[in-house]
């Protein structure tokens, strides 16, 4: 048995997410579907550096499998293409030693959302973006991004439905940036809870729309309360854009 | 009666093209449902500039149909919009005379092609270029396009499964422009004959590669048959941009 490690990538529009779940298309069970044709109907198990939700997108998903098979490691990403759907692309596999699992040797993970500022509806990034239609004061959502910065309790940025007891997260890097018509949010952190970078959002754009002032980013923390902080923005806009490991 | 002229975008992935055919989901059928409803019942047809083929879409597809309803002109985007799926959207609405007609009165088309020039798929492009990993000469292209230009006989782009006799068309403008990693061509031109863009970049990539010189342009024209021009490119990097009126 060999482990080898994946960097993938996939279009969330199709998918119900990325963790199995019954009766719902998921792109661990479409690889998983694909590595067990490959295996000649043994069942091979997938692992990710995470689950992601129905619509939210992949640039750099990372995930890990073990196989008996003698494939050298460059032809990996074709046999795997070869048996997955086209919204998944296998962008490259690497051997990698038993120590290695996505999910627990990740370090740090990057998100993206991009949102979409104009009036007009765009029929090609419908999927894509968040199309938001109203003004946005993006100075102020800088300021409050600094306070997001650092190492805190993000409860009141985590749903209440989730199993993980340990709300403390650390955020190194927090961007926004514009580009000809969207505004795209980044997120560096050594992890996020579950639905956290879809609440930072939801909250900064109300940050940007003046229903919130930047400094209620403190009190929303303190508060370790989900009521306290924005409603969750859609999954569309958002991308796990890239997971690193030490090594 | 009122007549009124509609600027559209759809993305043509799910749909079996624009033209009503049976059995298939399509942009004239989707409009035309979404007007007879705000038409109680009675049936509204929908004229375009022109049909376009399954997968290949519009950013200004100009459409035109006569109703009897007293809806202000800036109402209409909204108005048919919330009747229409969401891969079409509705940008404008204009009252016109009655002699105005999509089709007859279209004085310059525009189409573009976007062609993806990296080795690795694109997940989120794969519905909106073509992929096309292969080195190509683009100066070489160039030289060719130089010869598309003006008024030829271009049977040898156009399907024979075509009703159309006169095959004269007069090709205004050919460009191509590279972003970070595509090759967009442009074509502004009288109008285009069935398939014709989709033939034209077929060959000139067949040039880009150097299957063909540029100057075997002089000898396709004048064959006058398609067997002698370059492969049909896919339509899902195909895009009617613009279609232009006197007034």
């Amino acid at each position: 048995m060999q482990r080898i490690k994946c960097v993938i990538s996939y279009d969330g529009t199709q998918f119900s997410g990325y963790q199995i779940q019954p009766n719902a298309r998921t792109v661990q069970e479409s690889v998983q579907d694909g590595l067990t044709k490959i295996h000649k109907g043994n069942k091979v198990v997938v692992h990710s550096s995470g689950r992601t939700d129905a619509s939210v997108h992949a640039v750099g998903q990372v995930i890990h499998f073990d196989s008996p098979l003698a494939i050298p490691e460059e032809r990996w990403p074709l046999a795997l293409q070869a048996v997955t759907p086209d919204d998944i692309v296998i962008h490259s596999a690497t051997y990698v030693s038993k120590d290695f699992h996505a999910r627990y040797s990740a370090e740090r993970k990057e998100y993206r959302y991009r949102i979409l500022r104009r009036s007009e509806r765009d029929v090609f990034r419908r999927h894509y973006t968040y199309h938001y239609p109203y003004p946005l004061d993006v100075e102020a959502m800088k300021k409050a991004t600094d306070l997001l910065k650092g190492t805190h309790d993000f409860t009141s940025f985590c749903t209440p439905r989730t199993e993980v007891i340990d709300k403390v997260r650390t955020i190194y890097e927090v961007e926004l940036y514009e580009t000809e018509d969207e505004l795209v949010m980044r997120f560096v952190g050594n992890g996020f809870l579950y639905n956290m970078v879809r609440i930072l959002v939801g909250t900064l754009l109300e940050v940007g729309n003046k229903q919130r002032h930047p400094d209620d980013i403190k009190n929303i923390l303190e508060a370790k309360r989900r009521e306290s902080a924005g409603k969750t923005a859609p999954g569309q806009g958002l991308y796990l854009w890239r997971v690193e490991y030490n090594n």
